[in-house]
């Protein structure tokens, strides 16, 4: 058997008890690299499972599918993945070539940022896409991004925005060169994202994300305990604030669409940066009925 | 502290480790009654964790909150629920009322059908809007969720349509009669679903659901193993099957969107009823280039 197991969110105590008895009886058992590079390390999780990993970087999944899926068919292996193995990034492909070659797949689920998003008290009915935002260069500042903001606006939908991560990255010298020598991993911060959003709102103007009038919540460490962070305002506010106040990669953005419940306002208000701020927004630019 | 945690979707066993620790730590554990009624049976759980449950009705969570958080500031209480804590049910009353009384509270999360859907081969990432489709009477007909699908359509992306549970229902001569006698659960089957998708594409007509040209795929017991089913088709196709092909409840539908990809479909082939259809339909009505 082929198993895909989600780690969840947070560290080694997110996998499920099915993940954990999986990865005890598999025979090879990789590390999706995304996974070792964020919040879980490597060496606690081989502590925690008595077992050795196999460090599977997304090169690795995607073009020596055959090496991971060798004698899955008589005996068990496991890839470990962040999140779900439906989250993000899916694993199409891999799952796609093991049924080519007669292997059984089982899929253990976990949390992803996908439904944790709920955690900032908004309705995860009321979620329309998701978008992607990735860093901007000088020269690249792709945007399509806005519109489909605009779309789930449009229908007073909320936004969850996952923000970019860079891994395995090389400088252009070390490309040009050929040195496989890869430039520390970056994470796009909660400042960064919401400046980028300025950016593009100033170029496009279309009023989807004026930094006074849009809502929205940021969240960071979702299900991390004392980690965890989730802080709402407007746009302007979040840009304001110190980079401490967002905490530890990784980061995602939530933007605020029209159709809100009181009661949705009052969770979130928890998490205001400024309590009065949003409760005037949401309820004179949103329209929301509040008490008081 | 007070915890809300996330069971998962099938069993006993997709609890997490955390989950695991704060259940054996809590002076006292709830069990939402909608997760007993489900796929756990309360024994099982109260075998694997060693320890007694409370059931704990909609009702109860909703009006005796203070019962339930009672010393929650001074020793661990549990309260589990199937899912994650933010899935179809937020628990935002029971979390707003612990904030009032002072009483810490921590999520933990766990996968719930809002990420796990992924299982049927479509990109979370092109999910629109979630709908609930509740069982229809002679009398009461709801269909403002075709409103939803077709904004979710207009922009080539995918629904999924949570079907009802009917829990705790009393016949009307019980309810006249004050006599809490309550009906055997009922849950929306692929079938019923399907049917009376199609009654309200006959009366309001726009299109987005047409038994031959909409694609649609069926889920139930995800993450479930040998009791999961994904069965993929045209609504014409799915009407079709004798409900045996759709397995146990909870059952869950989603309705395809034009954005997609050739490895959705596909991956989705997998579960096809028919796979010449389903590439014919993908290709000619949905417009997806397809090998071969």
């Amino acid at each position: 058997m082929f198993y895909i197991i989600g780690l969840g969110l947070c560290d080694e105590k997110d996998i499920t008890i099915r993940g954990l008895e999986a990865v005890k009886g598999s025979s090879r058992v990789y590390l999706e690299a995304y996974t070792s590079i964020l919040m879980i390390q490597k060496e606690r999780l081989e502590a925690f499972y008595g077992k050795e990993l196999i460090i599977a970087d997304r090169d690795m999944v995607e073009t020596e599918s055959d090496e991971i899926l060798r004698d899955a068919d008589k005996e068990d292996v496991s890839l470990l993945v962040v999140g779900d193995p439906y989250g993000a990034t899916t694993h199409t492909d891999i799952v796609l070539r093991a049924r080519a070659l007669g292997v059984s797949t089982r899929i253990i689920h976990n949390a992803s940022i996908m439904n944790a998003v709920g955690a900032c008290g908004l309705q995860l009915y009321n979620f329309g896409q998701t978008v992607s935002l990735v860093f901007f260069t000088e020269t690249w500042k792709p945007d399509s991004f806005y519109d489909r903001v605009q779309d789930n606006a449009a229908l007073g939908m909320h936004t969850l925005v996952l923000l970019d991560i860079k891994v395995k990255e090389q400088s252009e010298e070390n490309l040009a060169r050929g040195r496989k020598i890869y430039e520390p991993p970056r994470y796009m911060s909660i400042t960064q994202a919401v400046s980028q959003l300025a950016e593009v709102e100033a170029s496009r103007g279309a009023g989807v994300l004026t930094p006074d009038r849009t809502l929205a919540i940021a969240l960071s460490r979702v299900g991390g305990g004392s980690e965890e962070r989730i802080v709402a305002g407007s746009l302007a506010e979040l840009a304001a604030q110190p980079p401490e106040t967002f905490g530890q990669p990784l980061h995602s953005l939530v933007i605020v669409g029209r159709r809100l419940h009181h009661l949705e306002v009052e969770y979130a208000e928890g998490f205001a940066v400024n309590k009065a701020t949003w409760r005037d927004v949401a309820s004179k630019v949103y329209g929301c009925a509040l008490d008081g």
